[in-house]
């Protein structure tokens, strides 16, 4: 654990609003931010520092340049290959977190599920799939519907194919693998009764996770967020165990978030992670002590971890998605900014578009079933 | 009251942790920032935006520039004259908020003093001061010991000198005065046994109240602030009412701070008023369901008021004043991080200073004695 100094500089890669919503949180301990953007790109964390790299983040030259004005790099998306952050890494001596040898276990969807089954976390069946051939035996041994997924770089649902029966299979190989031979992975069908996801922060002496939140999604996005999740606590106590076990098997540290399965038969299964703070944790800005953002200050920091409890019973979370494709433009929002305890996020992006992910709001209450109704409520006339 | 617009530029005049932490919710509107900071001077605030303008506040030029980049300009002190930044609004139809009007009704001691007495606002016994034969009637009137105080540009105890008898009276004039005739004034000393402090935040159709708070200087610097003050809750609800009368009374619009004596017999009197968010009200930032700085950035772009109710029963303050003079190293703070629902601030200033505001740390608890121990302790050690 190291002592606090206020004389961080704290490099992002990547400048959306994950990045934006953890540099508010350095700003809050003095820090100083730097966004390692693409040139010629407008990222809403530009706006919010004086201090932006511009270059081609695949370039080792402008990534090492990049690394040697921080004090510490992390990052919010998962595009980078884990080799070339750990190159930087340690040509720059600069630390990395999420460190590039945890994310290298898990950045691609084979590696990830390999993984985690080595460390004994439980997994959807699932294969490994390069031809036709693989697909339809993974058809024949698991049966119709099932995923077929890129290996690398899907998200929010795109790279992913749900094949219903064996004719759809070269259509969903052409569509992932676009005429080369991509890695996939085949993904049986899981009949599941809700989604959840739990978010751990490590740092080099501790551990500290937060409470086990359900997410529903909506065209494969996600759209709420109920904390706690509306389960058992014994399930809500599982999932977290898990959570935990899986980071410790990749020995990753920063703050990770892990989704989940909850099956009919009250099986939890590992669905995906993410290194990096994620959706599925902004309720907790609000609802808990520590938000997961400043957990994830931390932790890149290594600096003592905060109480990660609730501060409410309930907590609602509403992805505010784009209802247009042009300028941004708000309205019917007053009622909602107006409700007690409800607290408004908006992104700083220019454009709308259709089911982007403009903002959100989360409000916080007594009871989880009230809470989630009249954040529906609120929401419901909203346009973005 | 107007509708919610992502479009939003809020101009700071002044970039010190007032304006960085309104800065950091207007962030969370997705609203841009530009700060107007003196050319050449580095101030917090550059770090967090990529829109500065360097200017001479002074300059009516620059600050008809300035304004015409924003869509409403606000401030984080009171060092400009309201008649220059109502001349500013009225040139370029840009909003200023707090309204220099009624800016212009307290900004020197005397007006503050003559408008509040005519609004029946208890006060101090208080006289305008020119000359030596001024003080030594207002000796001779309310006795001695009085505190002299200048009417314009004093903040922290700087501007403020006590005259313990008739002797002091011509060393005293000559420190405030300069050797101008500088006005002035008397103010009889208060035998009080609390200061008090009160925020109000009020848009075209709205008025909010924050809870009444303690505060406890050192040397003149506000040192602690406890929340909610303990004292009967009548004594609160009365200041509270006291400073939204006074607000009224010059038809304020913003984020006001108002600070009272509570004198042995329970009398309150209005020591003095801000036209921005203040010292005594950091704590709102977590023990508030909206901050005072949320507020501030809802009242100026008159959109709805947030609840200002606390999300627990006592919430303690403790400013981090510099404690040696040169390069920030902040040590012993590790405790104070692992504590539960503390919460650390660091205002990203470079250079520490003895007895400078460098950041400050807000604790909430249950009890309010309990918790002001604990915040004590855990700051004691800590060097900034």
């Amino acid at each position: 654990m190291k002592a606090f100094s206020e004389k961080m500089t704290i490099g992002f890669l990547g400048g959306g609003q994950l990045a934006c919503m953890s540099a508010l949180q350095a700003y809050r301990f003095g820090f100083d931010v730097i966004g390692f953007t693409s040139a010629n790109k407008y990222e809403p964390l530009d706006r919010i520092t004086n201090k932006t790299y511009k270059g081609i983040p695949e370039n080792p030259d402008d990534l090492l340049e990049f690394a040697k004005k921080c004090d510490v790099v992390t990052l919010e998306n998962e595009f980078l290959p884990a080799e070339k952050l750990q190159e930087a890494h340690e040509s720059s001596g600069v630390p990395f977190v999420p460190n590039p040898t945890a994310f290298g276990k898990v950045e691609t969807k084979v590696l990830e599920k390999q993984n985690f089954e080595k460390a004994g976390i439980p997994l959807p069946p699932w294969k490994r799939i390069l031809t036709a051939e693989d697909a339809l035996d993974f058809g024949k041994q698991h049966g119709y519907p099932f995923m077929l997924k890129s290996s690398k770089g899907g998200y929010d649902g795109y790279g992913n194919v749900t094949v219903q029966n064996a004719d759809d299979i070269s259509q969903a190989m052409a569509q992932l693998q676009k005429g080369e031979q991509r890695e996939l992975i085949g993904e049986g069908f899981i009949s599941f009764r809700k989604e959840l996801a739990v978010q751990i922060a490590r740092s080099s002496t501790q551990v500290a996770g937060y409470p086990c939140c359900q997410t529903i999604q909506q065209n494969h996005i996600c759209k709420q967020v109920l904390a706690p999740a509306p389960i058992s606590e014994e399930l809500r106590n599982e999932a977290i165990i898990l959570a935990r076990k899986a980071l410790e098997a990749i020995d990753g540290y920063g703050l990770w978030a892990f989704e989940f399965f909850l099956t009919d038969n009250d099986q939890i299964l590992l669905n995906e992670c993410a290194p990096r703070p994620h959706n599925s944790g902004h309720y907790t800005i609000e609802g808990c002590v520590t938000s997961q953002f400043e957990n994830h200050i931390r932790a890149i920091c290594d600096l003592p971890l905060g109480d990660t409890s609730m501060r409410t019973n309930a907590a609602v979370m509403i992805n505010l998605l784009g209802t247009q494709n042009g300028d941004l433009e708000l309205t019917g929002s007053n009622e909602l900014l107006q409700n007690t305890d409800g607290h408004l996020h908006l992104y700083g992006k220019k454009q709308s578009r259709e089911g982007r992910k403009m903002g959100h709001y989360t409000l916080l209450g007594d009871n989880l079933a009230d809470v989630q109704k009249t954040a529906l409520e609120l929401t419901d006339g909203l346009q973005v």
